[in-house]
């Protein structure tokens, strides 16, 4: 019932349990599972804090260590579907807002379901839902499970 | 990897929508399917407008009209069920606000999924994801698939 699952991975806990819904579900339907980890560009706000930025801090140094994070969470993700028996499954990362990005990647690949952690890193305490939860279910023109 | 998937359902187009993804789930995981439908309680409202009512429209007669419109919507999706080759289906009604009594029913019933319309009735055109949904979404303990 589903061909391609998108699962964005934030690196927190809530993530982590929505990954292992989304790998049963892929095992069991047969889909592909596809990780996505956004990054923010952090190159503009740094500019304006060149003063303060000491030797070595450029801001591409800055967006490549965004960038590695990324990618290690990826690498993880990817690790625990293989180790859970689901061969069919990448990582990509992507820079930009999180929802946004979430959205128009979903898009992109023509993913049929998005699994998302309730809560990641991004949402406030305070709140049940997270906002870049709340954003995907509001916007994506596809069914979203919300773990 | 679910046990027992409840699906509220409305009447709404959106909830046709979500019980064919609750269909084939059930029928891909071998779970129960329990379908919902909440309808508001019209007594306290109609007795305030006694003046205007006419002979045989008892506030009793009202909250069974309500009654028996819910169980139309949960006899259909049963039948559609059974049509899809699903036959562990039971149809429930419940009266209250629709989104607590979706919460309290889910827990009550130990279900492990909710399947709903992003958009059900009571969703005013402007908001893309209706408020029940979102209310079940932000407050249930356990994944909620918004279809």
């Amino acid at each position: 019932m589903f061909k391609k699952i998108l699962m964005p991975h934030d690196g927190s806990k809530g993530a982590d349990a929505a990954l292992e819904k989304a790998i049963e579900l892929s095992k069991l339907t047969g889909a592909e599972l596809i990780v996505l980890t956004v990054y923010r560009h952090h190159s503009i706000l740094e500019a304006s804090l060149s003063m303060v930025r000491g030797k070595g801090e450029e801001p591409g140094n800055l967006d490549d260590a965004m960038k590695a994070a990324a990618r290690e969470v990826g690498e993880y993700a990817k690790h625990r579907a293989r180790d859970l028996g689901l061969e069919k499954v990448q990582a990509f990362i992507k820079g930009g807002p999180s929802a946004r990005t979430i959205i128009a990647f979903s898009k992109e690949k023509d993913c049929d379901l998005i699994v998302i952690g309730s809560r990641g890193l991004g949402a406030s305490e305070g709140y049940m839902l997270g906002s870049v939860s709340h954003k995907v279910t509001s916007t994506a023109s596809m069914p979203v499970m919300v773990v």
